[in-house]
Parts: structure tokens; C-alpha cells; sequence
């Protein structure tokens, strides 16, 4: 067994009978539950001593904090935008007899921690033994996918060799910080509280900050039901509200509460109807009841699983994974609302900030198409396009037309701090249109274009023409001072994956408007004042891009001087210099050939069908011995190109790192949060990899292996208003379309028509 | 007249008649004294109430200020050191009949300041009106260069037309912050304080910090002698101490105060010493007097002056620039002290923090090598061996062999913020090595590269050993990711002029231990365990180091891409766009053709007799259209070429840039500080590129011009323990040996024996 791995494989649960108090942090994070509007750590209710970050989040409310460096330049963002800890509304406090429940200190057996994934409830038990007194302790939590606002808690103790007295102290508590705060600021302060018998409740608001940046001001309320009858009080203080709720308990009696918690925020009402709005859920909630809410949570997460299942048979750790990610994406992510995207830690931590980077485009995009409704893309798509304002301020920002989506963001304005990451790792441009180039492909819903598309094609089309340069030397466009995928080098020109992103933009943005035209949906275009000059300024960019290319060893070349490097495997290294960004400088990483993620190779991913097999077996044996994988982004692309290439042992090592990168917590940093963005990978890694489902040219085909050690393993897609499930065992392929209509699809290169189910043997 | 320029024309002085209210802080940066211990804006003594930047340095002590940006990586520096605003020591309260005198809100009448620098002092008077009754104000100070850590000064008020009662309050003040703290943090905390009738002391400390740098404990005395009989209360609160000296005042008499001021610190005594020793020296400059001390002061500036002025007939502008640069160079910096070096804006200002660039070892040696005794130079080459272990850690941040010295510091060990300065702008340890042999050419002291200097070129050449790589592609060693001279790029691959020197400083420190163990001087040889494998790979590197030429253009390429990029010379460009570092995002700054300073240049300028005057001329054609100049280092290198050339136009152009920059606040930025380390620019303009001085091969030779509109110019160097006077007219070069032996020189390209004077003809 993995020796980083804290949980036993179960192939729809995380469980674990330890306590894991060294490893407390790491457990929090990966029990962390979310539904989209709100998620947490996996905090325990009671008091815990120990060393333990505790944290909420509200997806949408953050704070631009301050960074300050010696010197600042111009187009330098201003602030460091910060997901922010939130109230913790979940806590309560303990007492039995023997004093107050804490597991860093008590004496617990029987101790039992359970997060289900199939229902999406975390749950735990464990006795807590004080002298000779031993408490049964149930809890149970979920955050409802049915009511977003809605956080509902079960928490009894029974008294097992005694009868005595239990008082529970469920609290909201706004006394927060940001552990990846700058200064040690915090980020809150009080507006209103109120604390009455069976509840109260807490509004607190962000502090104010010289950056123009919205403030946000959030309310929790809760209330409280005991099993039996109670002696209730009610306490507050300073941005602290509680009950305390005492019961007596015989031998063998359980007593508890139900904690209900509903959290609003001015992002859904007006600043003064916070509150009220809160009040009126909670109470809605109360009125249906723990079980009546439980029961609806359950059912909403079982509809999610029956889209979007992905069943491995004979080999439960990679089960687990690919479940666990499907889970946790979910929970970050289910397309409710666009004002929403995917945050690298979702909700299970604050580490890296911002809310949005190009792993929704380019590794999120693909999976919900497939596992969820066309809507959920559709509202990802519609993010970008409410932020193209903000795209074009980046934009400006650097003295360039055209709208340059950022790193980081919350708001579309750029808030991520470094040079060479804000104005130079500008490919991400080019995702945004990949996006919908993906999204139009796949759905067919070609409407998205006229309506919203083009605005943003438009805008990073006009970014692309300014950014290049003609070489008067070369007579060729070119790209200076970028970073490429691969972040272990920065500042480089003519970055291969970026010229050719770049080059595609222009071309396929000439490509709609011209059917954009022939169609005469010209609404937008004449909006955006389109002319022919600039079209005929793009096309000849797109005929005079410069790809730099080697011909002695027949690859594109990553960027100009790539070549001159030191070139050696990653096989050369000796382990102990690994992972290189804990281990190296970052100057010796900066001028080493060692590559973090797929750069040449994420083009040929993105692309496929534009390079013939023996292009793709040169690049990636070039490049990928030079990979060292160490972006949680990395091995799933290689996954992919890997089963394409035939490579099945390699594809299959690569799928092991992203499946299971947070279970076994294979980046040592898992404790700081989940790598959600990359969890897409595991995914990808068999749909696209083991299975070859490519969508290019509007037409589904697969062309599947099974991976050694697996006996079957099949999925669910949903593909232009049709659910197919793919099954690859051993002896066979089988494809059977369980709702919608017929479908002509490839199947091993062979055109087939799927009616009902087809099979065919490997 | 320029409009910037705030004072007259006057070749010895800074003096002008108006008070400047909207120009305080450019005002006061111009009016800065030092006395190369410590230092002060030309801050009023009395209260003024308007914008004005308050600010007193003392050398040598600093603080670590935090700084932190949302992404830190290994090899980034953990702190910003910065020059800190130490107490304010001149204040000096003044009460007249009418109430307190404000400069900036009372009417004022007369006025006059004046700063002389031959005698480095600084001087005002005004008639200040409240109501009708007028009082005639004088006010002088200095800071003794005699004893260094001495202030006085001379305060007394005449009420003109009234006869009444006049106050002053001199004071030490503590409570002071820095303009460029990054979190409004202040550094200071109180140690002890005491006031007693006619005196007082205030010792202060820096705040801990967790960087494990030092702590400062800096002790200021005060005495108080009022003109007659006084009446004086002593008065204290939290780092304040002042006494208030009321004293009655016929009409037309003069009443007023000496105050004398003494500051020590934990660098020159025991902690617990401190306070002792400021008292003491407090009590010799009290017995001394007043007008002993002032003479003593004014002794030792004019005797600086007799060895170092410059003189230009026939261009007052010009005269009063060079003498600004010389006064200010020296208040800053005269070599007394080997722990000290020269900082950007000595004791002016405080941004930029740190206090020893390159600037001193590429532009400040040559000058005090010709201006001030050889040991001035001496203690600047020692402040960097005593560093040597600083620049090993440096080194062993990066992960590489060998010393690197820093681009900005207080204690050796890297204290910048940028990486695309920390470490990458590495040709600054070449600067080192060149200081070294540019000091042994000139002196022909040979004794401190056996003592001292072969330490330093042993840890330099190890380090540029182990930061080469070998192409295996091109066969040849490159020096990859650097930032070279001009600043506005980053992360360049084999910059000419960092290549150029990093090979260079392998021969030179190949060559050196050659003689050394020629004259059996191995000692440290033999410490170093300099092995013969180790020679023979330095060897090799210089035999195949690469160095990028372009056969079509026959210049040096800057870096590898640089012609790749769009050039355009900086005419093209409209005005409102420059200066670029203002105008532009650092994107399009990072991307453009355009050079701040002197880079392929800089190299040529170096080692001027090993390129041909076509291979100047050519690289000067090709490279200075495309330079801006935004760094003040810049237009001296390229007035020396210029005048080389014979391009009299362009060096005169670059010659006023130089000469003038602070006192015509020509990059609009005087304000926050002058330029400090730029001033000798103005001085190796006139010597080295007017008269043409070279020193190259241990050989004295002058080439002058005489530029356009001077009717002569005449300069003193200290050569070899000889005085020369050079003097340049229309007409005649006179060379005059003013002190030691004859001397062997060239004099237009013709070799002469100078054994009184030389006349000749032009």
C-alpha cells in the first residue's frame, strides 16, 4: 500500500478507521464536501486541538489582497485575489460527562470516518472514553445540491456505561483567517448578529480595499432541534454566535441536534435582504426536515452518477480514483450558475487564489461535455463571455488591442502577480476560443457562435494580430516573451504551442465569420465593426506564422532556442534532485531542458487529426523523456498521446499519476487542498486514452484497449441528446445507446450505425 | 531657462530666491548634504507645514523590510534591505511673536538658501512676517567631514521691527517612518532618552526581524548653546526629546542657538557604548566651537577640491554640474570607511533600497582611482572581499559553485526582490573583476591581487565555470537565462556583453595566477585548491565560449533573438511615448528593440583596445539609435565613444544628459533622490571622452577635444602618486605635473615625457 495513502479503497467510498492526527490536514482536505455554491474542508464539528486548518468557502466571494514586491511596473496586476475562509458555520461544541469532546486529546476508539461518494455525505463515529465514561458519538453532514444555501448536520452522543448530562454548542463563527493571507490581515468584519433560543444567526462583510473591487457581505443563520427536550441558551460575542443546548441522558440513550445552516450572500440580494433571504430558506429547510432534505440530496447525486458513472472492474484503486475525481469535480463544479467557474482547489483549500484558469477550457471543457448537459459548458463558455470586458482591460493594460483573458481572475480582470506568468503565458488566449471551438463541435449547437462566440473570437483574434511582430530578418510573424504550458521556462519567443494556438485563433475566427456571413447572422460583426483590411492582416498571419521546426531531428521545436539547452532524460537525474521545484532553483529549472507539462505535445492533443501518427511518435519521443510531470495538467495528456501511439505501458503509468494524485497524495501538497482543475485527467485519460473516443470533425469515434490488470471497464456519455455507455472487456467492445436517436459513429476506424447496442470482439 | 531647474547658474553654488513650496522635495533631495557617515535631505530645520519628504540616513544601517508576492519559488531573496529613515536630528522649533514659524503657510519675505559647495554648507535667511512685526531668520548648517559623526547649527532670528520674545525647540525625534516601507511598518523602537537643561539624547533601535540580519542601535546627542542669558525647560515624551530655549529680543537684535548634534551607532561601538561615545564626541565638538569646527570643515572640502575640480570656461551650465556631481559624490562616499560603499541615492532619498549596485565597481572606481588617493579606491575593492562569503551564499542559493556577488546589498547576501534581476543579471560579478584590474592597471599596485583581489577572481571564475553550459548542438559553451546591461530585457540567452565578460574574467584570472605563481606567491593559491583540472576547463571555456556576431550587419548581437525583433531607431518613436518606463507596459518595453543603457557598448567601452575604431563605429551606428538612455548610467559610456569617434555632436548631446540630470530633474523623478551613483558620469564625459584619457596596458594617454561652446576646460588626476593638471583651450592641451615624479604619456597618440609641462598646439 501507497505509504502516503490515509484511506482504504473502496470503490464508492472514502473510509478510514484511524484518526490520522498527523496527518490531519491531508484528511481534511480530501473528505471536503461542496455543491457548487459553498464546500468545506472535512473540519470536525467539536473542538479539535490539534493541528488542523479549518475552512470554508462561498464560490464567487473572494478579496484582492495586497502584494507588494520592490519594484512594480507597468501592467503589473494591482492585488492578489484570494478565495476567502468564510464563516465556519458547521461547528459544534461538546460536552459530556468528563468534559468538553476533543479527539487530538481524548481517548477514542472505535473511531470511524466515511465519506460517501455515491450520496455525497460525510459521516463519522467513535467512541470518546473520559476516565471510564465512554460517549457513542454520531455525526453526519451534507451541503444539499438540492437547496445550495442549505448545510444540514446530525450530531448525537449516547452515553454507553452511564447515564449524565450532554450539552451540544452549535456556533456560526466568523473569527476566520486566510492562511495564505500576505500580511496576516483578515479579510472580515462584523455587521449584524443575533442569537435567540433554537438559533440565531451572523452577517459579516469583507473589509473595504483600495482596488475598486467588490465587497461582500454574507449572512448564516441556523437553528437548532434537539432530539428531546433541552435547557437552551443563547450566547454572542464578537462575530460569534451560539446555543448551548443541555440534555440528560440515560444509559444507553441517544440525544442530539440537527443543525440546519443556510448561508446567503449579496452576490443573490441586495446587501440590506442578505439576511432576510437566509431566514427564509432556513425556514423553508426546517419545515421539510433533515430526512425530507437528506432524501433530495441523495436523489440529485444519483441522477449525477446515472449520466455519469464510470465503472472499472478488476482494479478497485483506479475505481476509487476516477470515482473520487467524478465526486469532487461535482462538488466544485455541476454548470448551476455562470457566474461561477472551477477554482484550483474548489473548495477544499485557499492556497493559489484567483477562481478561473485555463484548465476549464482545456481539460474541464471535454469531461462536462460528456457527463453532464450541454448547459453546464454552456454556462462555463458564458463566464468567459461575461468577462470579455475585463479581458480587454487586461489587454489595455499592456498597451495591446484585442481582449486578453487572465491567468487568474475572478472578474475577468487579471489579479495573479507575475510578469511572466500575467502578460507572458498568454496561450490561454487561445483556450478560451478552443473552448467553443469544442463546445459547437461536440454539441452542434452552432447558435452559441452568433450569439456570444464571435464577441470573444473577435476579441482574441484582435489580441493575437497585435501581440505578433513581422521579423523584417525572417520575413515571418512571430511571438516574443511568452511562457509557454511549460511554466519551467519563461520569456521565450516563438513558443511552438503558442504560435500554433495562435495561428488556429485567427484562422478559425476567419473561418466563422466567413460562415457567419454566408449565413447572414452579420448582427455581431457589424457590432464589432469587423473590416476586410483586418481579416486580410489575419490571414496573412495566419500564412506567415513562424513554427519553429528542426529538421535533422523532424519535431517542432518548443521555442527558439530550446535546442541549445543541455538535452538530457529526466532518466539522467538522480531521484533525490526530484520533484525539481522543491529541490532546484529556480534558475537552474528556468535554464534546464526539463519540461513541467505537455507544451509541444498539448498542440498535438488539442489537434490530432492535423498530425499523422509517426509526427506524433516524434514529438513525444523528443519531448516526453524531457517531461517531468510535475503540473498535475501533465500525464494525462501523455496518457492520451500514449494509448494513441500504442505506448499502452506508458499510458497506463501516466493514468496511475493523475487517478489517484490526491488518494495517494503523490505531490506531497494534497494537505493544502485537492488538485480539482486536474481531476478532469483521469478521466480524459481513459475516455480519450483507453477507450480513443475522439469527437474531431463533428463525428464520435473510439478506438478502445483495455489497460493490463482490468478486467472491463466501461462509461457514460451524453452526446448530442443521446446517453451512450461504452464497455471494453477483454473479448469486447460494446456500445449501447440508452436514450435518443440512431447515431453513425466510428468504431476501430469503421463507420457503424448504433441503433440499440453494438458489439465487437477485440 | 529649463523649467525643472529650481536654482541659478553659479559654478560654486545651489542658490536661489524662492522658496519653491510646490517643489519642496525636489528642492530638498537637491539640497542634501552628507559627509559620507551620515546624511539629510535639505529639509528646514523649523516647522513646515506643506508636503515635504523628511528624511536623515545614516551609512551602513538598514533594515530587512518584508515583502512578499503571491508566488515564491527557491533562489528568490527573502527580503527587501532597505536605507532607513533615521531620527531627525536638526529640527528646531521657532517662536516668534506672532506664534510659530511655518514657512509654508507665513508670509515670507527676502528669501534666499544657498548651498556651497565648495565649503559643504548650507545656508538660508528670510524675513518672515506675522501680522506687521517682521524677523529677519539665519540659518547655516553642516555636517562635518572633519568629524564625521558631528552636525551643527547655526539658528538666529533679528525681530526687525518689534522687540519681543523668541522660542526655539530643537529637538531629536524618533517617530519617523520610510516613504518606501512596503507595509507602513516603522523600524525603529526606543531604547532610552533623557533631557536635561541645554541638552539631551534619544537611542534608538532598529526592530527585530526574522531574517537572523542585524539590529542597529543608533544614539544622537544634542547641546544647545543659546547666544545669551535664556530661559530653558526640558522637555520628553516617546522618542522625542527637545529643550525650548525662550530668550528676549530688542528690536534689531540678534538672539539665537548653536546647536550641536552627535550620532553613533552598534556599527563603530559596543551596544551598551553607544549613548557613552555620542556624548563624548558631543563634548569635543561642544569645546571645540562652533566656528573651530566649521573651519575644520571647510579645511577639508577645499582640500578635496585642490586634487579633484574640474574647470570649464565658457559654459556655466555645464561647470555647475560637473562641481554638483563631484560634491555630491563625495558627501557621499570618500573611502573612510571599508564597511561602506557608494548606495543609488546616498543619504538623498530612500527608494531603490540597498546600498551597493555595480554602478560603483563600472562607473565610480575609474573616477575616485583618478580623483582621491588610491586607498579611496582600495577600501571599495575591500568592501567587496570582506562580502566573499556573502556571494558564495548567493551562489549556493542558486545551486551553483563559486561566488556570485549580488545586485543589490548591505552584508554581501542578496537583497533585491526580482529574479529577473537577482539572478539573472549576473555580468555584475564580472564588474567585480574588472574593478580589480581597472585598480592594479591604474595603480600599478600589484600587491592587492596577491593579498586580496585573487579570493575574489577565484570565487567569480568558479562560478561563471559552473553557470556556462556546453551546446552539444553548436559546440560551444552559452550562458543562458541572464538579464545584461540593459534592463528592458529579461532572461536573454547569451547576451555578448555577459559572455563577453565572463570569458574574459577566466583569462584574467588565469593570467593572474599565472604571475602568481610565477613570483612563488601560491599561499592562497594553495588555500583555494585551485587544481590544474579546474584551469584547464576554465581554459577551454575561454577558447569556446560563444559570442554572438552577425556577419551581415558586422556587429555584435546583443543576445541571441535580438534581430529578430522589429527594429526601429528610438526616432521613430513619438515623443509622448517616452520615456518608455513611463509610458509603456513592461510587455511592450520587454518586447521592443529599444535599449535603456549601454549593453554590447558597455563591453566595447570596457576593453576599448581590443576592437578596431570601424568595429566601434559600427556597433555604435547600429546600437545607440536604438537606445533611450532611461537609465542615468547610459549617456556618459556613450559620450565617451562618441567623443572617440570623433562624433563631437552626439557626445556633447550625452554629455549634458549626464551633467545636468538631477540639477534639470531631466527624468522628472529628483525628488525621491538623486542620482547618486550616475554622477560620475559627467566627470568620465569630460576626462575620458573629451580629453580622451586612457589607462589601458598601464599607459597614461589624452586625446582632447574641446567641445562647441567652451572656451577651455582643465582637470587634476591623482596617476601613480603624481598630481596632473590637464588643461584643454581653443588653442593649446597644457599638461602640467603639479606633484611627484616625471612620467612617460602619450599625447596624441605620440609618446611625451611630462616632466613639468607640456604645451601643445590643437
Amino acid at each position: 500500500m501507497n505509504e502516503k495513502r490515509l484511506f482504504d479503497i473502496n470503490s464508492f467510498k472514502l473510509s478510514t478507521s484511524t484518526l490520522h492526527k498527523k496527518n490531519r490536514r491531508l484528511a481534511e482536505s480530501l473528505t471536503s464536501i461542496g455543491n457548487g455554491y459553498m464546500g468545506m474542508r472535512g473540519n470536525f464539528e467539536e473542538t479539535y486541538s490539534g493541528d488542523s486548518h479549518q475552512g470554508s468557502y462561498i464560490a464567487g466571494v473572494w478579496f484582492p489582497d495586497k502584494t507588494k514586491v520592490g519594484w512594480w511596473k507597468n501592467g503589473y496586476p494591482e492585488y492578489f485575489g484570494k478565495v476567502i475562509n468564510s464563516l465556519n458555520f458547521i461547528g459544534i461544541g461538546v460536552q459530556v460527562d468528563g468534559g468538553e469532546v476533543d479527539l487530538h486529546v481524548d481517548e477514542v476508539r472505535d473511531f470511524h470516518l466515511e465519506l460517501d461518494m455515491q450520496t455525497g455525505i460525510l459521516s463519522r463515529q467513535f467512541i470518546v472514553v473520559k476516565g471510564k465514561k465512554e460517549t457513542l458519538i454520531k455525526v453526519e453532514r451534507f451541503l444539499s445540491v438540492e437547496r445550495k444555501e442549505i448545510c444540514a448536520i446530525s450530531y448525537t452522543a449516547t452515553p454507553l456505561n452511564y447515564a449524565g448530562e450532554v450539552t451540544f454548542t452549535p456556533y456560526l463563527d466568523g473569527n476566520v483567517h486566510n492562511e495564505d493571507s500576505n500580511y496576516e490581515e483578515t479579510f472580515w468584519s462584523e455587521i449584524e448578529r443575533s442569537s435567540q433560543l433554537f438559533g440565531g444567526s451572523l452577517v459579516t462583510k469583507t473589509k473595504a480595499n483600495p482596488f475598486g473591487t467588490p465587497q461582500f457581505t454574507v449572512a448564516a443563520s441556523m437553528h437548532v432541534a434537539p432530539t428531546k427536550e433541552a435547557e437552551i441558551a443563547a450566547t454572542e460575542r464578537g462575530m460569534f454566535v451560539a446555543n448551548s443546548v443541555r440534555m440528560q441522558a440515560n444509559e444507553g440513550e441517544t440525544v442530539g441536534i440537527h443543525k440546519y445552516i443556510s448561508v446567503t450572500s449579496s452576490r443573490d440580494y441586495a446587501e440590506s435582504e442578505v439576511l432576510k433571504g437566509s431566514q427564509h430558506i432556513l425556514d423553508q429547510a426546517v419545515q421539510a426536515g433533515y430526512e425530507s432534505l437528506k432524501q433530495a440530496h441523495v436523489e440529485k447525486w444519483l441522477e449525477r452518477w446515472e449520466i455519469s458513472d464510470v465503472e472499472i472492474v478488476g482494479d478497485e484503486e483506479a475505481q476509487q480514483g476516477i470515482r473520487y475525481n467524478l465526486f469532487q469535480l461535482f462538488s466544485t463544479y455541476y454548470g448551476e450558475d455562470s457566474r461561477l467557474n472551477i477554482g484550483p482547489k474548489g473548495f477544499t483549500g485557499e492556497k493559489y487564489g484567483g477562481a478561473t484558469y485555463w484548465d476549464t477550457e482545456a481539460y474541464a471543457v471535454p469531461l462536462y461535455l460528456s457527463v453532464a448537459g450541454k448547459e453546464v459548458t454552456r454556462n462555463l463558455l458564458l463566464y468567459r463571455y461575461n468577462q470579455l470586458e475585463g479581458a480587454y482591460h487586461n489587454a489595455r493594460q499592456q498597451g495591446l488591442q484585442g481582449a486578453l483573458y487572465p491567468m487568474v481572475t475572478f472578474t475577468g480582470v487579471e489579479c495573479h502577480n507575475e510578469w511572466e506568468i500575467t502578460f507572458e503565458e498568454i496561450h490561454r488566449n487561445a483556450a478560451m476560443v478552443y473552448a467553443i471551438h469544442n463546445y459547437v463541435n461536440y454539441t452542434g449547437d452552432k447558435s452559441y457562435l452568433e450569439q456570444f462566440g464571435i464577441e470573444v473570437l473577435v476579441g482574441v483574434a484582435r489580441f493575437w494580430a497585435d501581440r505578433v511582430h513581422f521579423s523584417k530578418r525572417k520575413q515571418m510573424f512571430m511571438i516574443h516573451g511568452v511562457t509557454g504550458p511549460n511554466e519551467y521556462e519563461n520569456n521565450v519567443n516563438n513558443n511552438w504551442y503558442t504560435n500554433f494556438m495562435a495561428k488556429w485563433c485567427l484562422s478559425y475566427t476567419l473561418k466563422v465569420i466567413e460562415d457567419l456571413r454566408a449565413a447572414g447572422a452579420v448582427k455581431h460583426l457589424d457590432t464589432l465593426q469587423v473590416t476586410e483590411s483586418e481579416q486580410v492582416k489575419w490571414q496573412s498571419i495566419t500564412e506567415k506564422m513562424y513554427l519553429p521546426y528542426d529538421e535533422e531531428l523532424d519535431v517542432f521545436v518548443q521555442h527558439d532556442t530550446f535546442l541549445d539547452k543541455d538535452l538530457m532524460p529526466v532518466s539522467e537525474l538522480a531521484p533525490e534532485q526530484r520533484p525539481l521545484n522543491q529541490k532546484w532553483s529556480w534558475d537552474r529549472i528556468l535554464r534546464s531542458c526539463f519540461i513541467k507539462q505537455a507544451d509541444v505535445l498539448q498542440g498535438i492533443y488539442f489537434f490530432g487529426e492535423q498530425f499523422s501518427l509517426e509526427q506524433k511518435r516524434k514529438n513525444f519521443a523528443f519531448y516526453e523523456p524531457m517531461t517531468v510531470h510535475e503540473s498535475s495538467l501533465s500525464p494525462c495528456i501523455h496518457s492520451v498521446l500514449a494509448a494513441e501511439l500504442g505506448m499502452e505501458e506508458k499510458a497506463v503509468e501516466m493514468y496511475k499519476r493523475t487517478a489517484r494524485l490526491d488518494l495517494d497524495n503523490y505531490n506531497n501538497d494534497t494537505e493544502d487542498g485537492l488538485h480539482i482543475t486536474s481531476m478532469t485527467g483521469s478521466w480524459l485519460a481513459i475516455v480519450q486514452g483507453f477507450a480513443g473516443m475522439r469527437t474531431s470533425n463533428e463525428t464520435l469515434s473510439f478506438k478502445p484497449l483495455l489497460p493490463k490488470g482490468w478486467d472491463k471497464y466501461s462509461f457514460k456519455i451524453n452526446y448530442r441528446d443521446r446517453l451512450l455507455k461504452v464497455t471494453v472487456s477483454q473479448t469486447e467492445t460494446r456500445l449501447e445507446l440508452l436514450r435518443g436517436e440512431a447515431l453513425t459513429l466510428n468504431l476501430m476506424d469503421e463507420s457503424v450505425l448504433l441503433e440499440k447496442e453494438i458489439v465487437k470482439s477485440n
